[in-house]
């Protein structure tokens, strides 16, 4: 069992198929609690919410909050004011100024605050950051095209108000372009499609300048692809063209495979997580939320045929 | 003539009827040109574009940058590179992304990069952060009112997107509550009213939670107020009812007016940025603009009837 002693918050699909396996996988965690209003984890004791975890479970270490970005604020401030270590699924929370509030409250409690971006951790994108580094960027271009009836069947809140909609996935892009890049780049257009009946787009396209010119990065990001799904980052140098697949798994450089890695993602965040908790650090990137709050603030609006799930 | 030699550059109706008037009331500053397309201030070289002014006026300090917000970022970035001292109009950014960028290359250059927000030199704002320091704040509320056909007679950019629409003034409330109290606070719902032809609403209703509770602040922006024009901020607090008024130029604390001022609020802007330029610092708060984007972001859209000009 490892030392750092951990509890999950919010048992839903993403708790059970990444964070329970991975906190399995690495000696330096024992998952001892969960809390959730309906899911649970077999063997491991539950509880309805964060407030009777703390009060039940004494000699807890840190909460993974896995709950939909609605709720994450009030969990994670009651964390940290119980002086614990708090992870944050993606995105961080609902707006961009909450978290800075909780990047103020862990600094007061000297614990660590992990706002993950879990396709940072995907194969092929230290690498690419690393190949990029020193690099003149000539263009940048995201597809980020998946089914959303395959990846969120039912997931009624994706399309409220809060909901991010197709920036749900697309923010995995952003927070690896944000990360790979060598130069900041920030938004100068956006068209933003809403089904008829949703409060959520359900395809966007982005246009980035960078600080030497307009049009230095373009996305587009469409929830309504059957078939084989698209999560491609195609960056043109003065020296090369890499290439991004499968959501970062797979890495090319001038079309030759650098990098074919299955998925450790979620193992990478908690090495990252165990990392960050032995030198009391902090790791909050707002940057690819900032992105998309821009994106609706200056997005145009456009509306498309109604979306039944 | 003032030491600081400075241009305007953007001479439309918010130049001329306060920039101006400001620096030429300013010993410390010395209006030495202006780039517009159009406007001219008499008496002044003028120039088509910023890069003609920096080509042809050698000995520049400074610009304020008066222009709508979607070509700020360029200018900004031209100036700073250049060496200037830069004083944005308000809102600093189309985005909140590209501001960062900038501040960094204030930086780098080691020149005074200021972020306006005109509301918070109104008269009362600052004796209204003096007396809510230390205290409890029950709630707030703020009741931003006016008829945009009075403010911004036939601005068509304003409803375009980027255009902020209501937010416009709206962000003067915003960047007059997160200066005067002594808590930060995040948006939790918003309801954005867009006239069915329009791309920016003309209404909108915000909550704001602290960390101590949700609903602890309201607001209501409306661009349909006809008659008297109401900007009002009123605190509740454990000691105590505060209320600005007429956008922050009074102040009755329990009732009584502790202060009645006039518009002075360019004049504050233009001492402050002798301040930061002698100092060599920069002055940029961007949480009225992050309220903005959470607002676009997590607002629930409704459309009402059309808006013509």
């Amino acid at each position: 069992m490892g030392s750092i002693r951990i509890a999950i918050v919010g048992v839903g699909k993403i708790a059970k198929d990444q964070h329970v396996p991975s906190i399995a996988g690495n000696p330096d965690f024992a998952l001892v609690a969960t809390a959730s209003r309906h899911g649970k984890v077999e063997g491991v004791p539950s509880f309805p919410d964060i407030e009777s975890l703390l009060e039940n479970v004494k000699d807890l270490d840190a909460v993974a909050l896995c709950m939909p970005p609605g709720p994450r604020y009030s969990a994670a401030l009651t964390a940290l004011r119980a002086g614990k270590h708090v992870l944050l699924e993606k995105p961080p929370g609902a707006t961009v100024s909450e978290v800075d509030d909780l990047v103020a409250e862990a600094a007061r409690k000297r614990v660590s605050l992990f706002a993950t971006w879990h396709s940072r951790f995907a194969g092929g994108v230290a690498q690419a950051k690393d190949w990029l580094a020193g690099k003149t960027i000539r263009s940048v271009r995201i597809d980020w095209k998946e089914d959303v009836r395959k990846w969120h069947p039912g997931q009624a809140w994706i399309w409220e108000p809060g909901g991010f909609g197709v920036f749900d996935p697309g923010i995995n892009a952003l927070s690896i372009v944000t990360d790979i890049l060598p130069m900041p780049i920030h938004l100068t257009s956006a068209r933003l499609q809403f089904p008829e009946n949703r409060a959520q787009p359900i395809a966007a396209e982005l246009v980035f300048a960078d600080a030497d010119g307009p049009d230095r990065a373009s996305a587009t990001f469409d929830w309504r692809q059957t078939g084989p799904q698209t999560w491609d980052i195609h960056v043109s140098t003065d020296n090369g063209e890499l290439l991004l697949r499968s959501g970062g798994d797979k890495l090319l450089i001038d079309g030759q495979t650098v990098v074919d890695s299955g998925d450790a993602e979620y193992a990478g965040i908690y090495w990252r997580f165990a990392e960050l908790i032995a030198a009391r650090e902090s790791d909050v990137d707002l940057r690819p939320l900032r992105h998309v709050a821009d994106a609706f603030m200056i997005g145009r609006h456009e509306f498309v045929e109604p979306f039944e799930d």
